[in-house]
């Protein structure tokens, strides 16, 4: 209710810890198949918790009493690939022919190390994650394209076991690493360097993993330049009635 | 029958390749508790199947027709400590103070492991698996301590990520990885020189990723120094009637 009266327009890392947070895209329905297909093919990095009909702002599947347009704390407007404005509400800018997309988010997974007892050096360190544009090329779909993006997250051998482990519970929210150890293999070649988020330190002890990221749509989208386009803006996800571990598959 | 008619006194390795196999450790009832204890304290490396009563040559979970003192295909007798004899059949050193102890094998995860696509170069060069003694203490029991011995199976990245899922399915038969990468910080200074078993090329591109092993109770067991023993010999193991996948949790 604070976000949707516009009270709240921060960041929701650390905000109902135990609910799932979502990436949003909406999108016109002329690039929304192609946007499904983008995400049905790169499931990896684009984890999908629910699609709306053309037009609704309801999204029965994550909350009962829950209106897009009003629910994000920020959203950022795009038209042709351009950013053109952030605002509290989109209900001004709502169209029949819009249809959303929820993706899940790494806050879920990160919830579950906590909880075993992993501990995350950017949670410690109150940073944002480090993020890197990889030489994994994502499965394209119409003019959806791009590298994938992945997070990085340093663990100490017996920790990243572990990680792999928890985090392969959890498909809906990007699921098990997609890579561990040698980051020059994913074509980074300085982990201390990342291309966006904040850099975290990596001791001798510890192996970099790195799971997909959901930058990787968001770049996408923005690459393919649609002419009308709404997003979260960064750090300032949809809260949804979803427990985090109701995503877990065991 | 084979191998209780004793025409067979061979390796296991390739037979019955979806049956589960067994480590054998024969005690005296005067060192069981401990040895069990031992196996409690460090389940990774010590993953007990069964544990018979003491003069019993029946192992009802592993087969219904199964005698522990015939059914090994080659068998080693110890006294103090000392290596006296190899034998196929053991009915003439039964005694009734005899507790038989089956511990899981990494053939089992092997099985999962290729039946998921996940190579494994020691099994494509026929070689045996490489084996370190490590820096990582086990938890006494009695006479029973000593270091963690584990093998190492070479992995590309995605491949190890793989194999934690995998095996994670399996506690019986050693589990999850107990390390991976930085081979070091395990007391491991050459990778491509093993303590035991064959070595193993790793690539550049090429994860070490180590798992606990039967070995590590078997040396618990010669430094002990038991009055009498009885074990299976190297690679000759106890075939049961149990199916490999039957040990998956999940």
């Amino acid at each position: 209710m604070l976000i949707r009266s516009g009270e709240w327009a921060g960041h929701t890392s650390g905000l109902a810890t135990r609910h799932v947070q979502g990436n949003v895209v909406v999108l016109p329905a002329a690039y929304a198949h192609d946007f499904l297909l983008y995400c049905q093919r790169n499931p990896r990095p684009c984890p999908l918790l629910a699609v709306s009909e053309a037009g609704s702002p309801v999204l029965p599947g994550l909350g009962d009493n829950l209106d897009i347009r009003t629910d994000v704390p920020l959203y950022r407007v795009w038209r042709h690939g351009q950013l053109v404005e952030e605002v509290r509400d989109v209900r001004s800018l709502w169209r029949e022919d819009l249809v959303t997309f929820v993706l899940g988010c790494s806050f879920s997974f990160e919830h579950a190390l906590l909880d075993a007892g992993v501990p995350l050096r950017h949670v410690a360190q109150s940073r944002n994650v480090a993020m890197f544009r990889t030489s994994i090329a994502t499965e394209p779909a119409g003019p959806f394209a791009g590298p994938m993006v992945v997070t990085m997250r340093p663990f100490k051998p017996a920790d990243a076991i572990r990680a792999v482990q928890i985090t392969s519970r959890f498909p809906g929210v990007h699921g098990a690493p997609v890579h561990i150890g040698k980051p020059e293999l994913i074509g980074i070649h300085d982990v201390t360097r990342p291309d966006y988020g904040d850099p975290v330190e990596m001791l001798d002890d510890e192996l970099p993993v790195f799971w997909a990221c959901g930058v990787t749509p968001q770049a996408a989208v923005m690459e393919a330049r649609p002419s009308f386009c709404i997003t979260h803006a960064p750090g300032s996800m949809l809260i949804t009635d979803l427990l985090n571990y109701q995503l877990a598959t065991l």
